[in-house]
């Protein structure tokens, strides 16, 4: 069986290729047809600059790691999911002996083999990526989606968990002021993520207003800052009246860091989600003084997906008119497979939130 | 009643003067008499600079936090301590009715009442320092000190509380691997408690070999690393052999703190203790993609007293030759109260560990 | 100035007094008026058994302790509320020396003085009840209620305060599958709890279907299950289809008990809120053998009254019509302080959920 | 290869069987030629009884558990060990995709293969127990005994990690006080585990004096209590004069549970190590009231047997003689493989500690 796929092949250079279609090999693969796909930075950085941080792309690579799909085949022990079946699949497997994985904490494991990420080892090929007809699967990194969560949504869970994973590391629970900076997807979605996990605030902060807008128009934020335009700082003037118990730094950007620290609360809680790429300037004696902790957050582990679609289920069971976030108002662009060249040139050229591309027919 | 007292008058200007005792005036109130103080770097930095980040001295203060003496007085209330129990002395005391008193966490509470500490407030007085013959303290901010344990190690509990406070917010438990930073009384202090906490290995770095010496000598460190004659950085090579899962950053040092997030193992804990001075250069991706914590730590709060009396009690049970810390080894000049000048200077100078004045005859 | 207050005098025997009005003694009193008091189980208890566990009647008692009202007079260090406030009333205040109180942990502080609960030390007089029209709390017992929220919702917070304390032992968090026992005030206030916090279902057991249909429709559970009808005990037959991560046992029934240990998943938080009265037979090695956790519940403690006026904040911020639980329900029975003994008489004869009495005028 | 082994056949019926070698067949199998194994009650008890609570015999079955040995062959993929190290064996491993291994609790994992525990599912093989000579393990279910840790002391890290479990769900830190019920291996080892975390006090309660001063010889407790000969209960008056903040029940009786929730401190934590067999009379309200903790506390997990490793290695680094803990002195029976059946029968007729079978030459 034929995979049309969608290859990086170098930078600035995308074209498509057909590989033969993987195949069950061990008693829990699982074969997904892919059907939605999302567009992520990452992917845009690799076709623009051919690297993040350590991670260079040094030969071909299937892009996209942002799926949902349908179940097309089952290895001998699977039991958690059957042919037909609409899932979300997570991206990366770890090693199934290492001690990340045995603590929950699989993201952090030396051995993963995460889609569309480039392998620095020379003898090894790269990771597919998930821009293709048929992906290979462990059952137990599919989730499957409710009734009334689309394939679209499913290929959101990927991005919504990274806000779940630093909502879980802030330990954001009901009665938290939390404090986002950046409203691209990321950002809104950890801000949904705050709000669905009982915040009592939620503080978007960008320097674009339609961005702003957005984050409470679907019901992302309960307040917004331009911090471009107003004449102070957000830790001078928190908009909901309290200094945040928990910050979420999506932007990575040095001055929105400072920021962050210098407008917690004492004893608060500070999640780094954003890449910095590499040092900033930090205000270190003011999160000491304050007794801040601070969390690197990087990628989702376990649970992450499970939550995820478990907010994309409570959201949308009674009804879209009933549902609290419109996680669908951020998918602002779709292309067709045969378009998903000029898709990844839309999004590189800026502007839409996220831009989803259907599976190849 | 007379209150002999060591004031620091201005900068660069300590002289002696005589107040009128303090009396019981609230039920809980207990009168001390001071008998040991450990002189602090933060009151040589008083003395040589009359300031430290916000509290700048403005007005005469009685100097002296890190004491231990006698019971002389006690409220009608109180039942914790009599009259001629030995007791070492919290110096600060923060409002009854702050969240920060309600949680445990009464050092960040903003109206903390610390001895020898410059109040910002005009209107007020400073809070009296320890270095003075009579001193007031509610009687649940003192504790007291088993038989085998001498008044002068009751004068360095405040310091090893410090410590406890740091190993405490780390979570030390049996099997760690700890690297501390800086091998000054909070760093030896701070590497002694991650002994007793049962780490598995605890590594101290320091520019100088001697104090680096006393770390082994005194048995509070496992390994030691002089980070300026050292060619390899430590988090390159660290001498335990195994990349620590917390460090205690002792010596607010960019170098260090640099060095620290860049040693730790993936999801381990950094506490800072030591003072930067505001901002440092920062490698918070390192931080992020390991998903390190980092929590600041501020001087010590509820239990961490208790703690240390316990820590000093449990080593010194069995006689000071089957002590596995030697604490006493710290104390490296004595001064008697008439001396109390010299002892500051002497301090000034540089080169005691620790240096204890005794109090007024 | 008069207070006018309902006795109980002694089993059987409750009866209107005339005291003085409570003075602004300490510079943290405030005097409240007292508008609205809920009935409690707990007084029924006192009013026909004259005790409950080792708290016994002995003298006459002021009833009441779930209140809410008006600030009428504050002392000069007051700052957090002003004359005209209207406030829910916490009704213990313990020792602010105790371990307990700095530990968060004040329910458990063995100096607690609780409005109209017995006093054992005979020297003692029983601490007032808030059965009364001026009542004096120190500042901080005192939380403000928001504009929309009643100050019937506020006489409210007190129970609503028993199930936020157990849901947070419980840690409920998004996705939790909780399973309540017990379908009267405390249980339907735990589980309204337990739906705030996210629990992706919350199941709801008692022997009458009134009140499991109540559960439903005031928005408080998502599933009922009557346990005297119902074929299969629940451990066998969870109607959410997921055995509970959580347990939060209200009734003290020893066959609810043993029914929540053998229903919760592996690893299961199970906290018993409900008076079992002492003994009972408990399956203890299906406890140990899925490493569940129980919790003791009691009362309510550090930060539960500023939690659960912010869940009726949320709940009613866009209009009782877009309210997710509809707690003014629970409010049944209605009386003026006139007709008090009368409502004490009405709840002992059973059928109301929660019933209450109006202030004096 | 010839794999002699020991076989219960049924109850009362052991014998010596010979079946093939096992041999590497996944890429991380490593064969271990076994060395040392302790006999532990539950063995006795299969041996008696055929049966402990669910578990029952139906099928012969290879005994032993609690075994180390020295490794023989490695896997191709194998890198943590390699031939010729000596290690101790965990005999018990889950499946690689349940939840429960995936966040560090695979004891609860309900697919586990377990040695010397009988298959419940007739069409399968009774999982091999380790008393044989060549036993089959995945590399990260061995860990290295350090030079100074001997091959016998590796057969005891098995029920050591009982005790390592208990008291890391108890999360007993420097300075807890800990009440330890039964002076059997599993007692007296969790004992031993208390006081190299710090404990302050140790206490062991049993019925016999020579087993409490067992506890007290090899240094596992501070305090005893033999429950029988004294007149109080324990709860009444704790020999280390405080209320425990830690019980450790590893004894299963009803009486010995009912005092570990009486004694506990306030807010305490209490774990249930034995077995009780089902149903007790169980004080409910009592550890409600006081909001005490229970953990219940199956086998041992991630990380246990490497703190078990851990503990040998710290105790023994300086030579036996400046050992805090004789754990060797609870060896107190030793047999050849040939006459294994002698031990097992000289175990079940009562008094050895803990009895070890030497591997088959």
């Amino acid at each position: 069986m034929k995979n049309p796929s969608l290859v990086l092949n170098k930078i600035d250079d995308i074209l498509f290729e057909e590989f033969d279609a993987p195949t069950v090999e061990e008693p829990h693969d699982v074969i997904v047809e892919v059907k939605k796909t999302g567009i992520c930075g990452s992917d845009i950085h690799y076709y623009a600059h051919g690297k993040i941080g350590d991670f260079v792309l040094t030969k071909p690579m299937v892009l996209g790691h942002e799926s949902a799909g349908v179940v097309s085949q089952v290895g001998p022990a699977v039991t958690s999911v059957k042919v037909g079946d609409r899932v979300a699949i997570e991206p990366g497997v770890p090693s199934r002996l290492s001690n990340e994985y045995k603590t929950g904490k699989y993201n952090l494991c030396p051995h993963m083999v995460f889609a569309a990420t480039p392998e620095s080892d020379p003898a090894k090929k790269n990771p597919p990526g998930t821009l293709c007809k048929y992906f290979k699967s462990p059952e137990d990194f599919l989730v499957k989606l409710p009734d009334h969560v689309s394939l679209e949504l499913g290929a959101l869970v990927e991005p919504l968990s990274v806000g779940v994973h630093a909502a879980r590391l802030a330990k954001i629970t009901f009665g938290d002021h939390v404090l986002v900076f950046g409203a691209g997807p990321v950002g809104l979605l950890a801000a949904a993520v705050a709000t669905k996990f009982g915040a009592a605030s939620v503080t978007v902060v960008d320097i674009f207003d339609t961005k702003l807008e957005m984050a409470k128009d679907i019901g992302a934020a309960t307040h917004t800052y331009n911090s471009k335009t107003s004449e102070k700082p957000i830790s001078a003037n928190p908009p909901s009246g309290h200094a945040p118990t928990v910050v979420l730094e999506c932007t990575g950007a040095e001055i929105c860091i400072q920021q962050g620290v210098l407008a917690l609360t004492p004893a608060g809680r500070y999640v780094q989600v954003g890449n910095a790429g590499g040092y900033v300037k930090f205000p270190i004696t003011e999160l000491a003084t304050k007794e801040a902790t601070l969390h690197g957050s990087f990628r989702y582990s376990f649970g992450d997906y499970q939550t995820s679609v478990g907010i994309l289920d409570e959201n949308y069971r009674n009804g879209k008119e009933n549902a609290k976030v419109d996680f669908e108002a951020l998918i602002t662009d779709r292309f067709s497979f045969k378009d998903a060249i000029k898709a990844y040139d839309h999004v590189r050229a800026g502007g839409p939130i996220k831009c989803i591309i259907d599976g190849p027919e």
